[in-house]
């Protein structure tokens, strides 16, 4: 049985009653709602679900309706850039399912988003028809008020719906492998070292593949905010090796890191066995996973 | 349903129709062999096995019994120390048991052991009934010839079974923690260094609780072999911290590791976790957690 996860990202992360109604419009689908979770400052929240193919698309579907009856992109604010009041809505295979299948799926749901609630829908990533949609960041670039504007041009017509932004702004839509969100605090208040810290481990500049990193101050304090977009070709011990160097050379320290969203077991235990200098065949030595291949039992063992 | 590991030390690790009859004896009780490896070195095989309680010790029991009928101590070569064929026999509680049941279980089997296979039985750890005798180390000390000799002496009297050792041996039966056991190679061939940083960081000498090490050349190679009796109290991140400043403090770095046996996943995600600097509710936010207490199914997704 095919297992797509969906993670769509919401412009609104301040009126609970919203958030709620949005959460429960997918809900109201045959899909598990795994986590939901909403940031002030950004205004934003991320809701991740998982079921069978069809009832995903039903259920972002929903979540889709419910945010553009519900938020106005004219009067939004928050630090995020934003396109729409659904703003991004990713698919990513988890079992028995390809990327290629997730992009079927985001264009099946774009053009009845299109169709059906009349807002311009952009495709990206895998699912991307239009060459150079491919990058979301492309797409965002400006916010609202910047797609609007390029929407003026040819070349800036969506894939599916009017082509122009309503209130409710546009969605993306698209799939895209699992990533890991991923923030490291630094010891410092120097935006400019944590920028130059993100340029120096990113893929655009000067670091690591399929590695995307930016340098923010978020209360008060540096942060490198990091998405690892592929962890089984750049993985978190990768990435927090280059990071470590990068910010001995400019004299600071990690202080403590944060995990958004979810994060696939594998990715901790890869990372685990490499800081561990363990050969990655330790892999098959974990318990859970010798019980389970012999009684099916794949639940955690609990040792407190 | 309670479920219970056996980890049975056999003092056979070339003969391999040896070790296929122990393991063929073992399988032939209803429970799950989940990992069997030798090592000619130690002349020495370790099974795992997992199963409700009365599997598991009938299994143990079919394990000795063969071992026993096989293996002659007194023309037994091998590097590790030993007292018996079938070794040391530890019950480990890994699902709705505990560490009493699993010492009662030790003890019913261990009556059985010496009054129908006519050996000796000494109980450990949390089985032990004679003060003195939970230490393992201790009841092995000077291997089948030192126990031979101090058994000549009433207050080393086994708890079942005859007073004196035949030619299959002893028996050290006991119940116990899971433990993990990880070797750790250095940079350098000098055993002194070995030793002095096992020293450091082992409960017995300056180090941390619940920790055992000893330092011993391997293949030429200094090699830091633990022992982690609870990995909840001492982790393997405060572990390998310990190792890794007591090794710089000789000038010598860690090379790669070794996993010996099977570890809890938890014992891996919680390593990660603390190297990665994250808040152990991090925990919470492993996909497969949410995925398998959504929906029931735990199986690690894989991403290749």
């Amino acid at each position: 049985m095919p297992l797509i996860e969906c993670i769509p990202n919401f412009s609104e992360g301040r009126r609970q009653p919203v958030i709620d109604a949005i959460v429960a419009a997918i809900a109201s689908a045959p899909v598990d709602v795994l986590d939901a979770s909403s940031d002030t400052d950004h205004n934003r929240s991320v809701v991740t679900f998982v079921g069978e193919p069809e009832a995903v698309a039903e259920a972002a579907y929903r979540g889709i309706q419910t945010a553009a009856e519900h938020i106005d992109l004219t009067e939004h604010t928050g630090v995020h850039p934003r396109v729409g009041a659904a703003d991004v809505v990713p698919f990513v295979p988890l079992r028995e399912s390809s990327l290629a299948e997730c992009a079927a799926l985001a264009r099946t749901l774009g053009q009845r988003v299109g169709e059906s609630l009349g807002l311009p829908v952009f495709l990206y990533e895998e699912a991307a028809l239009v060459p150079g949609r491919t990058d979301l960041a492309h797409i965002r670039r400006g916010g609202y008020a910047g797609l609007r504007e390029r929407m003026q041009q040819p070349e800036w017509q969506p894939d599916f719906g009017p082509g122009q932004l309503g209130k409710a702004g546009a969605v993306v839509i698209g799939a895209r492998r699992l990533l890991i969100a991923f923030n490291a605090y630094l010891d410092t208040d120097d935006e400019q070292v944590a920028r130059a810290i993100a340029y120096k481990i990113r893929a655009s500049g000067e670091g690591l593949p399929l590695l995307k990193a930016i340098g923010v101050i978020v209360g008060g304090v540096a942060q490198v905010s990091m998405n690892l977009i592929d962890f089984r070709q750049t993985s978190l011990h990768a990435a927090m090796s280059a990071l470590h160097a990068a910010a001995a050379e400019h004299g600071v320290h990690v202080t403590r890191t944060e995990l958004i969203g979810l994060i696939p077991q594998a990715a901790l235990l890869d990372y685990a066995l490499a800081s561990l200098q363990l050969p990655r065949t330790t892999r098959e030595q974990v318990l859970e996973t010798r019980l389970g291949a012999a009684n099916g039992d794949y639940r955690p063992l609990v040792f407190e």
